[in-house]
């Protein structure tokens, strides 16, 4: 069963349905988090479903589903978890053990600033047990995790499986210590105060949110591009003029919305100073 | 149809399987070249065979095959090829238009000397057609070229598949930079001549070589290991004392046989003194 309220959950149904998975899907409108209801109800009305999957912080509304809750109800409903978290790991509250996450996949490209190219991923002893379970082979030579397992845990040997990207994973490895010198709950806070200093300057100037502030991520800011305003023209003169790029309208909210991320190292308040004023400037020519 | 002569003939053999293709394999000792004999009868004997699988440079032995008279072969026979050319782009003769080859992949670790995390790879139109005629989709989404080739060509416009991974891709252009000053030929001739080198000096000490000069390559090196020596001590002794790392035998040639590879950037005067010195060293004692 997967979650449908934007881009990246219509990406996860279409991983299903290339490798041969049939997707019952919940869909929720883009800018909403995922209905905890409708899910309830999605897993009673199909109780051989065995895998929820859901998008925890999504990209292309900005709108954050209540992770732990999902959880849960999967559980209940004898179901494991793939959680999407590639936008909220390290900008917003994300509890991996805690919320018993039974699969999780992020980016370093986010809100934990590190260079793109690799994929932080956990699984919890559910999870495998699944994966050495399984009655065909996994199609992905690359991340076939009964051979990748043989890197970790007790006895664990020299194996040969792949070249790791080692110069990428040092620069994780600097933007992980980044976050621990800070804090990750004081990054979260950092990204929760900041998208409160945007958000009161775009207010002031009329612009509002497209995601309800209760369902809204701090990191990642999707706003109704203002009456009168081009959108493309708008966004060049940012990048062009200002140094500053913001996103797209994606799908239904292409030319409609402007997606405003505030993400990690990218999170602060000069950044936030300089996108309001440089928007005040342009809009009010 | 795959031809396996070592680790990566199995591990291209692996994948069709994996995606539940049919593989029929032309098999080789270990240490030698791809039979084109072998490959010719095979293909007759298989008409309804569709591509041509094979290991340009086996990593695992050091044997090169003849790419050329092998997508002969193939197209001869209407099959489209599949190169695996991880560790020949850059340290040997290969020319991927004018052999005509179909689909190719490389790495960037190996004689490029640039940062390992992305793989080259080149399609040509016949590989390409195939993908856009194929009936099922392709499995990954990643690789779905598909969707990949939106971002070349003719008409191409801003696309959104994936985010790349730029500062890998920096790396890589540096190294091409570094390759097009040096010379792509003479690159090749300097993999050639420091090969030279290195086999004298073995040589000289009664150090055999796996594979026949005729189809060895000059960047991957694969001597038996002399009598009496300790296989993983002269290696950890090479590492720590020497900062030498050379790799161990793999599968029937586990501790038979050392793997010194010289590559792109190491393929060098003073590692070759180096390294013969301290195998002499070593083995003295």
């Amino acid at each position: 069963m997967v979650c449908i309220n934007g881009v990246f959950g219509m990406r996860m149904k279409e991983n299903i349905t290339r490798l041969g998975g049939e997707a019952v899907v919940v869909e929720d409108d883009w800018g909403a988090a995922v209905s905890l209801d409708k899910v309830e109800q999605t897993l009673k009305d199909n109780p051989d479903a065995k895998i929820l999957a859901f998008v925890h912080a999504e990209t292309s509304t900005g709108a954050r589903s209540d992770a732990k809750a999902l959880c849960k109800i999967a559980h209940d409903n004898d179901c494991i978890t793939i959680v999407d978290a590639v936008t909220s790991l390290g900008g917003c509250e994300l509890r991996v053990d805690e919320w018993e996450i039974d699969a999780i996949y992020s980016g370093t490209q986010k809100c934990l600033s590190a260079m793109p190219g690799i994929s932080p991923v956990s699984f919890n002893e559910r999870a495998l047990t699944k994966v050495k379970n399984r009655k065909t082979p996994v199609t992905s030579w690359f991340l076939d995790l009964n051979l990748v397992m043989g890197y970790w845990g007790d006895g664990a040997k020299r194996t040969y499986h792949h070249t790791a990207p080692v110069n990428t994973l040092y620069g994780l490895h600097e933007s992980l210590v980044m976050i621990l010198e800070e804090g990750l709950e004081n990054s979260w806070v950092r990204h929760q105060k900041n998208h409160e200093l945007l958000r009161d300057g775009l207010e002031a100037m009329g612009i509002n949110f497209l995601v309800n502030e209760a369902e809204r991520l701090p990191q990642l800011n999707s706003v109704f591009i203002p009456e009168g305003a081009d959108d493309a023209k708008v966004r060049s003169t940012l990048l062009n003029d200002y140094n500053l790029e913001i996103g797209a309208g994606l799908g239904a909210y292409a030319g409609k919305v402007w997606r405003i991320g505030l993400m990690g190292h990218s999170s602060r308040k000069e950044n936030i100073t300089l996108c309001l004023a440089a928007l005040k400037e342009i809009l009010d020519k």
